[in-house]
């Protein structure tokens, strides 16, 4: 049992103190998550499966803002370990299962769990790491007391609530094709679908277990939803242009998966309406599947070229996939055309403005946090406003 | 609020007391769910979905088993309706999941989610409903007691961890292709995967509500793992021949699926070994899928008769999906040559033997829980004994 983070080590060249923060924050919540899961009983196949994402990397991000949180109020680590790691988890088994609804082929320099695994084991997986999360949280009881256990578990019960009301309305408008939404309707999403689970519970479940009464938890909220809000933004920024090897994610999957994001929207608003016509049609295709690479169209477009496919018979396969509403997918130009479209209506200038005024917000409701003393864990806090928003400089 | 089921009306033709017994927990349990999420939060598409499966009928075994326990140890309905809402729709959850894992098609007379709304929404859906389960049991506190929610709660949670446990060595099997299997493993995976969420816990859960002391909880588990065994097989057996009306699933699913019975591992057990390869080819050929019913084959077929397509340019088509691994599926033969193969070898009376076997042992352990009071409760446990069981006669 550990009562805090032990002290950075010395170092010739001084590292960021950010970056050396959130790794002994992962550290700790690693080991915490292999304590409770490493372990588990069951076969072995799904406790590596349920690991699989969680040592693929990644920041640990939510159990950083948990433990700071924690213990920037006074309380011990071993209070907050067992809700952080309950929450790295639940990240991650929303990402199996977003992966699986947002048809992602990549995660952390890896190919995600459905495209290595297979649907049904991905899907299976998730709701395992759902399921797991519940015992820790009860076993706080004995951690931090019938009281705040309860909070918590209420906390994680509110939490789940939002993210997949966000999730829903995230597919609504994929399914719907919808374009003509406002940047309020965008960030009410991500506040739903990110800001909860990544930002207001991990901050809040940390005061709690640090014995904060129901008072602090308003201001949290604030302060986590600015900082969701800045997050996202920059997230769908940087999933346009950044290194995969840095980002760990597919280049322009947002735009392939037909995501609402704060600059698409805005560059559809803002265009002519024959251009919007267009964009709204691509949006409308379907991602490339699998099966697409095939390869079947160039075939038959090289036997017809050769007179080994008749015309006739060229047209009856492709009306019969036609009727079967194989509808062609968007292409690289699509995506390309998208992109340019956005660049005219300086739609990625106006989403870097919204991302900074509300990182702005998420600072000025931190500097109010006058309950919150001065520390390396307050400093740290800090400093995750600039690195959430600043990674897109 | 109720403190126990209503009376049954007077009828002139006296009906199955246990069919009026599970309509009134159906009753009970439906305005349960309806109170909870009826009004929910969020888009309303998401809360149609929700309350999609459990709108469909279904016998509500679940909330009856809770009912039945807690009302017969002398417990209040309404100390029992939340805990039995929220059973009844972890099942649905599982359902929704478990159609897309076992890629089914149909579910009580209408198309599967995945099938009605895609993947991604039924993923999200199940979610749903996992997380809004979350809620009721700990406004247990409020209903039952700080230590009986808290007891509930732990059951649930173990009992969440034992189904995906089970799933997962059902999926495992299924993508090994593993034949070489004991009734006793079969038995170990149904217990995980069926007996926990569907009997055991549903029992413990009604019985904690009522008050019951952890001494009721070892006598409970032995009566809900032997009626969960005897219900497991006797659903693999009517998947093989029942009426979809009557059933509301698809007939012979289990066999496309894939998926490991008593029957079909009896089978290839006593196979000699020629017929048992060939049987776990079968096994190993992939489900048809949509794409198949296309019709591509046959239009190359008639394209070629007809001199439209020549001989060289049909082999090249037949390489190329032949190379990128599409693997023809199981097809009518396939599955009627499986069904015979059991016939001869007497798996369906196998099976039979052992399903009444656990039934008869889930009757023994029902007849000596001598702190279980004479009631119509008590005869309900032991009419859904011969029911669970006598399905198939």
């Amino acid at each position: 049992m550990t009562a805090t983070l032990p002290e950075a080590q010395a170092h010739s060249v001084p590292p960021n103190p950010l970056e050396e923060y959130l790794a002994l924050c992962k550290e700790a919540c690693d080991g915490e998550i292999t304590r409770l899961y490493g372990s588990a009983d069951g076969p072995g196949t799904l406790r590596d499966l349920v690991l699989d994402y969680p040592r693929r990397g990644g920041k640990a991000l939510r159990p950083a803002l948990s433990i700071a949180m924690c213990l920037g109020l006074g309380g011990h680590l071993e209070a907050v370990l067992p809700t952080a790691a309950t929450l790295e988890l639940y990240h991650n088994a929303f990402l199996i299962h977003d992966d699986i609804e947002d048809e992602s082929w990549w995660r952390r320099g890896k190919p995600t769990m459905h495209i290595a695994h297979g649907i049904p084991v991905a899907v299976n997986v998730g709701d395992a790491m759902l399921s797991l999360s519940l015992q820790p949280l009860l076993d706080n009881v004995e951690r931090v007391g019938l009281g705040p256990a309860l909070r918590i578990l209420r906390a994680v019960a509110h939490m789940t609530r939002k993210t997949v009301e966000g999730q829903a309305i995230e597919l609504d408008w994929v399914r719907a094709n919808a374009w003509n939404l406002t940047d309020a309707d965008y960030l009410t999403m991500v506040e739903l679908k990110t800001s909860w689970y990544s930002f207001i519970t991990p901050l809040q479940a940390g005061a709690i277990a640090a014995g904060a009464g129901p008072d602090r938890l308003t201001p949290l909220e604030v302060f986590g939803r600015h900082l969701g809000a800045a997050f996202q933004i920059t997230d769908d920024l940087l999933n346009l242009r950044a290194d995969p090897q840095a980002y760990g994610k597919e280049i322009g999957g947002d735009l392939w998966e037909g995501k609402r994001t704060l600059m698409l929207l805005h560059a559809l608003r803002s265009a002519e309406p024959a251009e919007r016509e267009r964009g709204v049609q691509i949006m409308a295709r379907r991602r490339p599947t699998a099966d697409d690479e095939l390869g079947l169209g160039e075939l038959l477009d090289r036997l017809a070229s050769r007179g080994e496919l008749s015309r006739a018979g060229r047209d009856a396969i492709d009306e019969l996939l036609r009727t079967q509403h194989i509808a062609p997918p968007k292409t690289l130009a699509d995506i390309r055309w998208l992109f340019e479209l956005m660049n005219r209506a300086g739609s990625l200038e106006h989403a870097r403005d919204v991302a900074a005024h509300h990182a702005q917000q998420a600072a000025a409701a931190l500097a109010e946090l006058d309950w919150l003393p001065a520390s390396r864990h307050r400093d740290a806090l800090a400093a995750l406003v600039d690195y959430v928003h600043g990674r897109t400089r």
